[in-house]
């Protein structure tokens, strides 16, 4: 609540003071002088049980099985390995996703790299994704010790912007995203009303704060724009073996 | 990294294509067509190790004593209650703020609501709050079964913005907020350049994403906008005995 | 309308192509392939029948009388002078405002620096001001040959923004200013929602292309931003017998 | 300069009273009590004559010849025809650019429709079109009681923006377009840093504010975002005898 009441009440007198002699101002609103003037009760904020898992959550995967997805190029069955309370990718499987759509949302999802030998690197180690719309990807790498360029690396927007540090757990451990997204508007010739946005908080630490996403996040060349609605989150098969578990989603 | 390699393909042919044949277009460049123009490596990305706390957090509370914090009022000790790993508040003892000064950061801390009597209601039940650089408000209040108005509940942006839900713990359980603070910047003559922006994420739920704070969070009449330059961590003394622990921030 | 056959084929061609081929998207709106899908008709744009005064414009001093003016100070009868098709400043009669209030608004507005001698300098000179919503000042100054500080010289926000060139008019002969002007909004608790902006055309030439306006342009200290509604066009007495003709206004 | 003493005076206090009295607030910067806090000299404003042309436009065309022109297509020699002071659309001649490049301008350009019979309308009817960067197009059209989809009749962004108000000028009579244009801004990877802005003055009357760009104007499907570099201004060869005159440039 209020901070400190000399200052308020001395703001209050100045501003008060400010508009009533203020003569040339007739038109200025009178600043209130009444606390219930900036006191707003209605809509209800909804409630929300806090948990593990909040209580308006969506579970996508619970560790038991992969009903709530789908291979991501032809709608098939989800053909990655589920085991011990997560799920791995199975090389050649290709990238699954949720068969339900989403716009704006908050995402929890933990990841692992698997244990590589040194002689990968680069993009070739614990390399996945994560596609918001199924289009716009968080980077999934194994970033521990492990250099490549940096809008490429853990907690990228792929291509686009580098994540603010390297929070990356060691390899073999798992990591925490908790991503807050919001879906691009477009207008009714296919422009852009607004960008998406995207804030990514890996392992506890900020890494992308309120991003601007510039387009699809693309391997060759620039971003794309193309209109699009409510879009699945997708998983990637890079040809290594990643695992996800714990994933909710909470829509906005 | 990429999603797919076929439909990569596709647009790199289209887009080439596209450019290729707009003779009317000499003057735009060539879309990329090899991956690397796109992969960027210097700097490179800071590392943090994740933990409890991460590994480049300044530590403001760690349950043993006030040390970095004095009284708002006028910089003399701090007066609070230190016990259990906890502070609590000391009626009258005004609001403390941390020595140090911040402008830009990710914040993390955890306030707990005293056990207290029905009778006591809205804004009266466990009030207190955090102050990013002295003088905006994110409101703390024992707002499980509690209402009072929407933008002043516990999440709020205190008589701006309410909390997009309602995510307090039960009365005499440990709350947490994750707090991502971008500071105002200021111009020479002293407009506003940009303004402040927070995130807020409550007991694991965001309530605020990437809210602008609209000035000074004033309990009677419109927020104010004086220039400022870093300003401290402060928390209130609103005459209810809450609690904080765990506090930690890294700068921006 | 198009530009050019083969480029819109190639790149209709293209789109589609990404868009059938890319089985990942199929949440992805097809990009339209007739053009009709692009073209709106309601509502009708209304006509305004262009000239010297645009046929919805209104005539806010036509060179003859002060009737829709009145004192700012008092709302007593304007006491400037009028002559030749011009209003001319009389010392010490005040500000003057136009009795209808407006918000955004394209206004047309002429304003001549009288013939001054060398003695009188810098902000002594042709010294006058236009106040959006009366409290947004664009500047009115003698600045042909008369060096002040560059926020403060004719077609600067006063205070806060420096006009992109100087256009100024020789001491004696006619200026005109075309503003666009949009107002701030402000949210239910007093904060700025949008802040106002400003575009200038001075003798033509752009000196303020969208201008943020920081908030009051006042003559010592930061802007302040009091919560107004709509607001008059004020015209400043600042001791110099500055005079206005040909001032017309078109709400938007 | 500032607007009435006794009110700056009383915000003077005021404010310099709050800051004084906010013991809480020692980081806050003093409201500057001095006038030359707020006043800067430095750089000087660059000088620009006003008149028909300013003293910094480059002539794109001053009834003469087309020497500043080129097809297009393929850069050969402009060859619409040059006659009485104007420049008009030769069938089949092809789009015609500045040999020049630019990014950020402001433009002046006059447009006439040829008298045509009642026969042609809507998009048939004096259709041309000026291409900023050679590929955002302001529209050019008899708009002159000649009904179309509002985002394609005179001065919209073709397919995107309506214009505020149709300032068509009858059949016959020259339009006048005075046009400020912001260049849109790349990111690394192609991604847009900041869109295209346009302000658009047709006929003395405001009809583009400020518009956002979404992306080239396609006449079929969505807009593209190439990246770019400076581009000429193109005028478009729509097959209508449409003629220009008066064409000169300021860069920003």
């Amino acid at each position: 609540m209020k901070m400190n009441k000399k200052l308020a009440l001395v703001a209050f007198l100045c501003l008060s003071a400010t508009y009533l002699n203020a003569q040339d101002h007739r038109f200025v609103t009178v600043n209130p002088t009444k606390p219930d003037a900036t006191e707003f009760y209605d809509p209800e904020v909804r409630v929300v049980t806090p948990g593990a898992i909040p209580s308006d959550a969506i579970v996508l995967f619970d560790g038991k099985n992969l009903d709530n997805w789908e291979s991501a190029k032809d709608g098939s069955a989800a053909k990655w390995d589920v085991k011990d309370g997560a799920m791995t990718v199975v090389k050649g499987a290709g990238n699954i996703s949720t068969k339900q759509k989403f716009g704006d949302y908050q995402l929890h999802i933990e990841w692992r790299s698997p244990i590589e030998p040194e002689t990968l690197k680069s993009q070739g180690k614990g390399n996945s994704g994560i596609f918001m719309q199924g289009m716009y990807e968080v980077q999934v790498l194994n970033s521990y010790q492990n250099r490549t360029y940096r809008n490429g690396q853990a907690g990228s927007i792929y291509k686009q912007t580098a994540p603010l540090v390297n929070a990356t757990s060691k390899m073999g451990d798992w990591n925490v995203y908790d991503i807050i997204y919001t879906a691009p508007r477009f207008t009714v010739n296919g422009g852009i009303e607004t960008p998406a946005y995207v804030t990514v908080i890996h392992n506890g630490i900020i890494v992308q704060n309120h991003t601007k996403i510039q387009g699809t996040t693309e391997y060759i060349g620039q971003p794309l724009n193309p209109v699009h609605g409510k879009g699945p989150i997708s998983l990637q098969d890079h040809g290594n073996l990643v695992s996800f578990r714990n994933i909710w989603i909470r829509e906005m």
